[in-house]
C-alpha cells in the first residue's frame, strides 16, 4: 500500500480539530500521528524537528516538500491545495480570510486564556478569569452579531473560517463556557455540527475529547 | 486629485505599524485615516461598520469593494494584489505563511497580555505576569533558534512575516520587554529596523509610539 503524501500530527484538541475536520470533509488520504501532549510527546526531539514551538497541529505534504505548523497555515494549505472551502471570488475568499484570521489571533488565544485560568491553574486568579471570560463574552457576541445576518462566517458557503471557529467552541462548550444565550452563533453551531465530516474530525484521533 | 482605492484605518500601534510598513515597502498609494483609540474612536458606530470587533487596523480597497480586518489578512491580501513579499514557490511561500500565522495566533496575543498585566493593569497579578513573560521569552527562544540558520522568517527573502513579527517587537522593545540576550532575534530585528520603509511604517499615523 501507498503511503499517502499527507501526514498530519494531531492531538484530540481544538486546534488540531479544526484539520482533522477539514481533511475529512476533503475526503484527502492521510496519515494521522497521534502526538500526545499528555505524554508529553510534543517535546521530543523528532516532533520538535517539525514545529520549533513544539504544538499540534502539524502539517506534511511530502508530495510538496512542505511542512506546516499553525492551524491556519495549514487550513489555507488545504483550500488551496484542493480548490475548495475558500471561495475564488475576491469578496468572499477575503471575507473568509478576514473571520480565519479572527478566529486564529482574536478568538482561539481568548479561549485558550480563559481554558487556561478557568481549569488548570492551580491557585485561582479571579482578576485573570474575569479578563478571560469578558474577553470571550465581547467575541461570542461579535460573531452572534455577524451571524446575524449571515448564513456562514464567510456568507453563502462553509469554508475554512466556520472550521476553525467551530473547533474551539467545541472544546468552549464541553468546558462549560456556554453561549446559548447568542442565539444566531447557536444556530449555527448545531448546523456545522451535524455536518458528518464534523463528527468524524472530532473524534481523532480517538480517544476522543468529550463526548 | 483623486482618492486612492486603499484606505487604511490606524492608530500608532503594534498592529497598525505591520500595515503602515507593507504599504510604504510595497509603495502603494493610500489614504490613512487615524483612527485614536485614546479618544474611544474605535468603538463609534462608522467605524464599527467596517469592523465589527472595533479593532484597528482594517484596509478597504475600494477598487475590489473589499473590507478587510485582522493585520494578517490585510498582509496577505496586499501580499496577493501586489505580487511582492511572499514569494510564489512553495516551500518559501508555506514557509511565510507558517510564521506570519505563528506571530498572529501564537506570538502578537502572547505580547499583548503581557502588556495588557505589565503596563495596564490597575492591581498588579504577578502570576498573571509570570505567565505572559514565560510564553514570552517562550516565543523569543522560538525565534531565535529559527533566526541562527535563516537570514529573515521564510528563509531567503524579506517578508510580510518579518514585517509582522517586527511590528509587535518594536513595542516590545519600546516598553522594555528585553530580547537582547536572543542574540539572532537581535541581528534580525536590527535588519528590519534599518529598512527605511520600516523607519516611515513606524511613525504613522504621527504623532508616533515611542523614538
Ligand atoms: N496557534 C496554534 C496553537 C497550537 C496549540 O496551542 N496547540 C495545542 C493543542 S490545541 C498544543 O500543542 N499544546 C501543547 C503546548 O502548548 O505545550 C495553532 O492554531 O495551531
Ligand atoms: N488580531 C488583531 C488585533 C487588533 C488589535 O488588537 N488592535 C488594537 C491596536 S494594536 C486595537 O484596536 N485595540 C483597541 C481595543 O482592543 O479596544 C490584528 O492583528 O489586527
Amino acid at each position: 500500500m501507498q503511503e499517502p503524501a499527507l501526514v498530519l500530527y494531531s492531538d484530540s484538541s481544538p486546534n488540531g480539530f479544526k484539520i482533522t475536520i477539514a481533511l475529512e470533509v476533503l475526503g484527502l488520504p492521510y496519515r494521522l500521528v497521534h502526538v500526545d501532549i499528555d505524554r508529553g510527546e510534543h517535546r521530543q526531539a523528532d516532533f520538535l524537528a517539525l514545529n520549533p514551538a513544539g504544538r499540534i497541529p502539524v502539517l506534511v505534504d511530502h508530495s510538496a516538500g512542505v511542512v506546516l505548523f499553525e492551524s491556519a497555515a495549514i487550513l489555507l494549505y488545504l483550500a488551496q491545495r484542493s480548490g475548495q472551502l475558500l471561495e475564488q471570488a475576491a469578496q468572499p475568499r477575503w471575507a473568509t480570510i478576514t473571520w480565519l484570521m479572527y478566529h486564529s489571533a482574536s478568538v482561539g488565544p481568548v479561549l485558550g486564556q480563559r481554558v487556561h485560568f478557568e481549569c488548570f491553574e492551580a491557585i485561582a486568579n479571579p482578576a485573570a478569569q474575569k479578563r478571560y471570560r469578558s474577553l470571550s463574552e465581547d467575541a461570542f457576541g461579535v460573531l452572534d452579531q455577524h451571524l446575524a445576518s449571515h448564513l456562514w462566517l464567510a456568507g453563502e458557503a462553509y469554508s475554512i473560517a466556520d472550521i476553525a471557529h467551530f473547533a474551539w467552541l467545541h472544546i468552549a462548550q464541553i468546558v462549560g463556557f456556554d453561549f446559548t444565550a447568542y442565539r444566531h452563533l447557536t444556530r449555527w453551531y448545531r448546523q456545522v455540527q451535524m455536518r458528518p465530516a464534523v463528527q468524524r474530525g472530532i473524534r481523532l484521533p480517538a480517544p476522543a475529547t468529550g463526548p
